[in-house]
This record gives structure tokens, sequence and C-alpha cells, in this order.
């Protein structure tokens, strides 16, 4: 299987980045991605405060998917993810939800196994393997990779997962494909501004979505369909992707907007990616028996 | 066991209430209660429009547990709730987290059975049973229960279940909880502003808490902890319950407050209980596991 390398990186989505790679739809591809400090932080010594802003957030990419045209809809299949053997956990007064609280910045090497990550000697934790950034070029302007935005970028969301199919708007011809800062395992929030951070590879594959037009990301999990937004605040992003939900209900089953609204009111449920990137991001999600 | 009848209501949380009921600590007690709308929606026709602000949300109550005293933390261990033959659902353009959208108010009876619920003919969804209104007397003003706060009240969280024990700070010598508002299914956010609203029955007995001082709800379910906050805004919430849940970590486990957060960035999840009460609630979520 073809390999992407990390050497090939961006630190800003943007249409004006040229292709790293070119590859065909379908074909299955291995893109190894550095972790989001750039594999710059080794040891606990190394704080948040030693990372340059330009550091954070390396994606690898862009990838040009052959025969996309701006306006499709990209359909990204993640077949796999494998994360590196160590782990970065960071809290600062400077970056986080409760950055208030923090009295001095910490770092924090965690070894990764095949199912778990060593939080401390004894305290073992699962993980929950995930892409922290997968976006593609957006229309227009500099998007820094640590934003999220409808191009996708740092959509820090755990069902970003292997089994999952996410779908991009894309806005330029080949859609130009960017992913980065795997998480081995991250809570809804990400509340102090990392989850485990790994390096790693994503087995992957890239297609134009026939059935879905997707004006912003959405993800199909073997169980459920996703809506996804980032805003401001988290009531506009839960707008978003409340309104994005009632809307592929309706579209899928035919029900009225009224209709629609109370099934997702009874069974469908509203959630928080993160709350640090620094747009608030949500998500809301339908099991597919629904629909 | 004693039967705690729901021709007893309050429609306000307030400390000027009067007792309806007396209840020994310990004592399991079969607490019914009227659904949401005083049981005064029967049928289709009746829309959100017909139904009085003061007729929503009666909480079977006050309850006067023997022996609390102002500043105790009451726990509420709900073992059983058995809701009621039929459910009733709203949308309205007057009320809601996507009321814009809404071109006409519309009311829905679903027929409730023992684990699902007909939404229309040969869709059944899941029922997920839950108190929406659980709460004590506050130390002062009238609160109406549609809304919710630290004492408790709104609460609109879908593991406020049978299983779970909920922990509420309480600001009156006999707590005076009361409780309604049952939803046979709601997804996380409530956001047509209406769960699957249905009469019922509450198995539950009330003790004090030797243990747990709370400020603010805290669940407690077979498997998870579970902070509750509930403000203005989804971020100030958020950032109340994440808080809560940090210092919940660090007390248990005697790790400091940097550690603390850096697990639960890892492996505990932000939530959003419900959009619409008219306050924003959220929660946060760990595995006894990690406690």
């Amino acid at each position: 299987m073809r390999r992407l390398s990390s050497s090939k990186v961006i630190y800003e989505f943007s249409s004006d980045n040229e292709p790293a790679y070119k590859v065909n739809q379908g074909e299955p591809v291995i893109v190894e991605t550095q972790d989001c400090f750039s594999g710059k932080v080794k040891n606990p010594k190394k704080l948040f405060e030693d990372v340059a802003m330009g550091d954070v957030n390396p994606a690898t990419g862009p990838i040009n998917v052959e025969g996309l045209v701006a306006g499709d809809t990209l359909c990204v299949s993640i077949n796999k993810i494998k994360c590196g053997a160590l782990g970065v956990m960071m809290c600062s007064p400077n970056v986080g939800f409760l950055s208030d609280d923090v009295r001095k910045s910490r770092t924090k090497i965690l070894k990764i196994h095949s199912d778990k990550a060593t939080f401390s000697p004894g305290l073992e934790i699962e993980l929950r393997p995930h892409i922290g950034v997968l976006g593609v070029s957006p229309s227009k302007g500099k998007h820094p990779t640590f934003y999220p935005g409808d191009y996708g970028g740092n959509m820090d969301t755990v069902e970003v997962a292997a089994g999952s199919k996410v779908y991009l708007p894309t806005f330029v011809d080949g859609a130009m494909v960017a992913m980065g800062d795997l998480h081995a395992a991250m809570g809804d929030g990400e509340i102090s501004g990392t989850g485990v951070e790994v390096s790693g590879e994503v087995t992957v594959r890239f297609t134009r979505s026939e059935d879905i037009q997707a004006a912003r990301p959405l993800i199909e999990t073997r169980t459920h369909w996703i809506t996804y937004a980032a805003a401001n605040t988290l009531e506009e992003a839960s707008r978003r992707a409340s309104s994005d939900l009632v809307r592929l209900i309706s579209s899928r089953s035919g029900m009225d907007f009224e209709e629609a609204y109370m099934l997702a009111s009874a069974v469908a449920d509203l959630k928080i990616s993160q709350v640090v990137d620094p747009l608030m991001a949500t998500r809301m999600s339908i099991s597919k028996r629904y629909l």
C-alpha cells in the first residue's frame, strides 16, 4: 500500500497550498502523521510555553484526490488508525477551558499499549483512537490547523475513527485533504486543551460521494449519523449541528421539518466535541435505525 | 409501600412552600407524578399555545425528609420508574431550540409499551425513562419548575434514572423535595422543548449522604460519576460542570488539580443535558473505574 510520509505537512488550510501528494479515488493509502507538537515534545520538561504555535497541528498533505472537482462532497473512509508508542498531554495557565485554575504548566508522557495507555503508575486508561485534524482546502483565507470550520480542520471528534466515513464539502478541485493530530484517547470537551497526543498512521480511502451533499462535516459510523458544526459559541454550533440533523432526518425519511424535529428531540443526542480550539464544536448523533 | 399522590404538586421551588408529605429517611415510597402538562394534553389538537405556563411541570411534593437539616446533602436513590401509557411531544414557533424554523405548532400522542414507544406507524423508539424535574427548596426566591438550578429543578438529564443516586445540596430543614416531568425518552438537548412526556410513578428513597457534600446536583450511576450545572450559556454551565468534575477526581484520588484536569481531558465526557429550559444545562461524566 502506498505510504504518504509525514515529512510533508501544512499548518494552515488555505486554497494557496500546493498539493504534496496525488491519489486516485478509492485507492487505499497509509497517511503517516506527526503528533500535534510536530514531534518536539519528548519529555515532561517541555511545557506548553516551550512550543511555538507555528509547530502546532502539522497535517500531512495536502492530498489532491484525482477527479474531484470543487463542489463535490468528499468521502473519507477511515479503515485503521495506528497510534505511536508515546502520548503527550499538557495543561497550562495559558490554554484550556479551566486555564484560570492551573497554577503551573505541566507535561505528561504516556506509554501507549495495544488498547490502553498508562496515565500514571497503576492507572491505565482505555484507548479511543481518532483523528483530531481532518480537513480540505477552504474557499478562501488561511486557517491555522488548530481551528475547526465547515471545511473540517481541527475537528477533535471521537467518532472520526476507524470504521467511520467522514463527508466533507470541497471548495477546490482535488479537495486537497490534510490530516494529523491523532489522539490515542480524548474525552468530549478536551478540556485541558490536549487529548493523549500521538503520532501514527491512518489507513484511508478517498472517494467522491454520489449520494451525500455535505455543507459541513458529516460523520457516518457503523451505527450512527452525526452532524458537526464549529462556531464562536456552543449555542451557535449547537444550532447548526441540530438544524443539520433535523434536515438530514427529513431528507432521508421524507418527514416534514416538524416531525423530524420531534424525532430528534426524542432520540438524537446533541453532544460537545471540544471547547478549546478556540472555536467551540458540537455534534448531533442519531442511530441509523431511525433513518 | 406508601404512595405519595400526584394531587399535591408545586409549580415553583420556593422556601415558602409548605410540606405536602413527610417521609422517614430510608423509607421506600412511590411518588406518583403528573405529566409536564398537568394531564391537560390528551389529544393532538391541544397545541403548546393552549397550555398555560402555570400548568407546566407540576412536581409532586414538597416532601419533608425527616431529620435532614439545611446544609446536609440529600441522596435520592431511584429504584424504579414506571411510565404512563401515553406520551406527549410538541413543537412550536414559540418554544424550543429551532423555533424559528417551525412553521406550525404540532402535538403528537405516542403509545408507550414496555420498552418502546410508537412515534408513528412502524417507527418504534427505544425508551430511556428518566425524571425531568427533581429538586429541593432553594434558599430564597420562587423558581418555576421549568427552570433548573443548583437546587436541581428541571434537570432534564437522562441519567436521573432507575439505578442512579442523585445528590442535592439542601437549603432548608427537611430538604422539601419535589419531582415530576417524567420522560419515557429524550435525546440530549431536548431540542424541540419536549421529550416523550408521561405521567408515572417513581419508587425512591431519601437519605442524608454521609460522605458526599454537594454544592450542585451530582449523579452517581452504576458505572459513572456525573457532575451537573445550569447557567445562562452552555459555556458557563460547562465551566462549572467540568470544574466540579476535576475537583471530584482530585478529592477522591488525591491527585492535584493539574493531574486531575489532564485525566478528565483524556477520559471524561462533557455533555449537553438540555438547551431549552430556558437556562442551558451540561454535565460531565467519568467512569468509576478511574476514581
